[in-house]
């Protein structure tokens, strides 16, 4: 049984956290690298700190095969495997309520391929909304650097369509009716929970 | 910077499961490996499967510091370490409603060690509850198989009473006074949305 990284990309470890160098914070989106995602921990971390939200990003699902245990040192994994995730990377509470959601970009210009996201993840979504849980993904146009927030249910009658033999991603026009741009902030970076205040009339 | 496997013990790779054998269930406290872990897992399923509620447990965090990429093959991690989870291990929605807890066994008969627990998940506790989320433990008495789920709440009075320079665990008396017993079932076998229905009468 083989384990390929989820989102199909070569992994590229994150050394400098892990040895406590901060890297100077990017500005430009010039790097593509991993700046959605560090954008959406940054504003996490400032919903955290000002009590406005408690919302975190899973740990990237690892099978572990083989764990040596070195006599006055900690344990090191030598042998494991990256997992597809079964739900969605992000989750937590906001005013009670549950929020989950999934959060990718493409390159594309003019529409999002629905192969960014997997069927269990979808399942996933669906679960999530029949619990009465507040779900939705952050879809990010890399070349427009325009973000927007598409409600789960909206994402799930556009995966319906492409299993039903339609197209297999969302144009951009879609997203710009069903969704909902999130302009780029200082701090937070990326204010979804605005967003969901006003959806869910939360405020 | 070195990273201690979060719990302290040796951890144990669950390689039946990753090859796809399922073992026989035990259904026998005497073996007390993961059970605790199992049973729950067990549990959130049998949410998951029959609508009830969509709670999962958090991937065990690692910290990746080498990978390889074979040809024709999977990436394969070389070189990684257990990190301390900064929340606790379970989360999901149940209703709408942020549900969120962490599960602990002890061997003690009369008292439960607070050690069991790290600061940084009682800080974890303390935002889930001021974002109104459902927060608990649920706390199992090896020897005598009793479970009991203690509302955060009570978890963070007994926590302050350590810091003060109070005892380190919480007695058993303490535990049955503030908490609720959860008895054993068959499917699920640790029905604890079912006490979460009452205790905030989502019913």
């Amino acid at each position: 049984m083989k384990f390929h990284y989820p989102n199909g990309k070569k992994y590229v470890p994150k050394k400098e956290e892990s040895i406590g160098i901060k890297k100077e914070k990017k500005w430009s989106y010039g790097n593509r690298g991993m700046t959605l995602e560090e954008d959406i921990n940054e504003t996490n971390e400032y919903y955290l700190k000002n009590g406005i939200a408690s919302i975190h990003k899973k740990p990237t699902p690892v099978q572990i095969v083989q764990v040596d245990y070195p006599k006055r040192s900690a344990a090191v994994i030598k042998e494991a495997y990256f997992k597809q995730a079964s739900t969605t990377d992000y989750n937590g509470v906001y005013k009670g309520r549950y929020i989950d959601f999934e959060a990718k970009e493409t390159q594309n210009p003019t529409s999002f391929p629905l192969q960014n996201f997997h069927e269990h993840q979808v399942k996933h979504m669906e679960n999530i909304i029949q619990q009465k849980g507040i779900c939705f993904v952050l879809l990010r146009f890399s070349i427009t650097e325009e973000i927007f927030l598409l409600e789960a249910i909206h994402l799930l009658t556009f995966w319906k369509r492409m299993k039903d033999g339609g197209r297999k991603s969302i144009t951009k026009e879609e997203i710009e009716i069903n969704g909902h741009p999130i302009s780029l902030g200082y701090n937070p970076r990326i204010d979804y929970i605005k967003k969901i205040d006003y959806l869910y009339n939360l405020r």
